[in-house]
């Protein structure tokens, strides 16, 4: 039974002022919800089932804010079509620094205005994949504590870090000489670089992409080779991203 | 003005059983309409505002069935949030056969149990973006013609071959000694190989992978290989197809 204080305060968390307001967010699904409770993050509340509470008990430690609610109540209190299993409010983590030294810390991940949550948190799935030291979001971004956001990274939410920053303002304060990538029909070949993961990668939104101010601060431009054949005239972003990393991290 | 028959035709078309008895499926959006309109596809009617017709008058050739509709109508007709511009009806295609010679004609993707409309959509804009010969879909998949998946292919929909195959049945029945590749953690690192874009690609859904039938069809196994310092257990299905035509195709 969950009381009726915490089910309010659970339906807050779908929008982003009441997130903000609480420094909380939501998790929801039993694959997301053990992915936050084996991760840094600090677990406010869990609201599981009954059967999922048999079964995961392991995974639930003592002193654990834990409700046991029916599927119908998850449903009711959360963002998913259907959620037989589990939901979690989680604190928003607090931002650890950028990294200073980034030609040593490897390849960062820039997003500059990634609308779409779905986009963005498969992206982030990405950088979890690649092991990035962590991903920066241009304010007009995705939130990336929304409840469709933290579900498209399948547990990655849970690991990468990330920062906002203005683009136009952050990259010209960095190292001089280090690598600021980004996609660009008219760049060179990826296949006939060799790159190294380490600077920025810059992706751009699906409909505008690179925003002007953000495009003048790039190093290099790079190209993903259409087949032959090929008709279409644009990637999706996290498809453009994805195949970008591999060709730098073919090489590492 | 839409005519109440019009309407409701349009309307039925959301649904996969109205799809099918009317040979006939929805495109959205002016950027999809005008895909439609420049492809070889029939199309039965177009619903467009009196703004767009008058700024795309030369994309709209004499004979078209042509209705002038509100933003209102489209977007109530339709399956978008808002449609500020156009919305189609085109035929069903007729299927071609399947390539007979497929070791000369390329490499095919396959996909088995690809059930979220908005990867198929994905993986087709890619089959695109190579000139893939077209991509076979197991009965599990989502509907290639749904109003999702249209949308999510960014106008592929209207170059892209599909056919609808029992890949258990179909792949066995392909020359000896072509390639039928799949994704597999234990597989051989696509980076130590040599791949040229010939034989089928066959990819399985996010949640169970492919169904142990079909795996037991491959010839090869390829793995994309994790960073160092990687934590996702695994990939999106469109993002991991794609990191594997650009393998194939940096070859070709």
């Amino acid at each position: 039974m969950v009381s009726k204080a915490l089910g309010k305060y659970v339906q807050s968390l779908h929008q982003k002022k009441y997130r903000q307001r609480h420094g909380a967010f939501l998790v929801e699904g039993g694959k997301s919800v053990l992915e936050l409770l084996s991760s840094d993050l600090e677990t406010e509340h869990v609201l599981v089932t009954a059967e999922f509470a048999s079964t995961h008990h392991k995974h639930l430690p003592d002193g654990l804010p834990l409700a046991i609610a029916t599927e119908y109540e998850l449903t009711q209190l959360g963002t998913l079509a259907t959620n037989t299993t589990a939901l979690a409010v989680a604190r928003l983590p607090a931002e650890k620094p950028l990294p200073p030294t980034l030609p040593e810390a490897g390849l960062l991940l820039a997003l500059d205005e990634v609308r779409d949550p779905g986009n963005l948190g498969t992206l982030l799935r990405l950088a979890d994949w690649y092991g990035l030291p962590g991903v920066v979001l241009s304010p007009g971004c995705a939130d990336p504590y929304s409840p469709k956001t933290v579900a498209a990274t399948m547990g990655a939410f849970a690991r990468v870090q990330v920062w906002e920053r203005d683009l136009a303002e952050w990259l010209p304060t960095l190292p001089v000489g280090m690598g600021i990538f980004g996609a660009d029909l008219e760049g060179d070949n990826v296949h006939h670089l060799k790159l190294r993961p380490a600077g920025v990668l810059v992706m751009g939104s699906e409909s505008h992409g690179l925003t002007p101010s953000v495009e003048a601060c790039l190093t290099r431009r790079l190209h993903i080779p259409r087949g032959a054949k090929g008709g279409a005239e644009s990637l999706n972003v996290a498809i453009s991203a994805a195949i970008l990393l591999d060709n730098f991290f073919r090489n590492q």
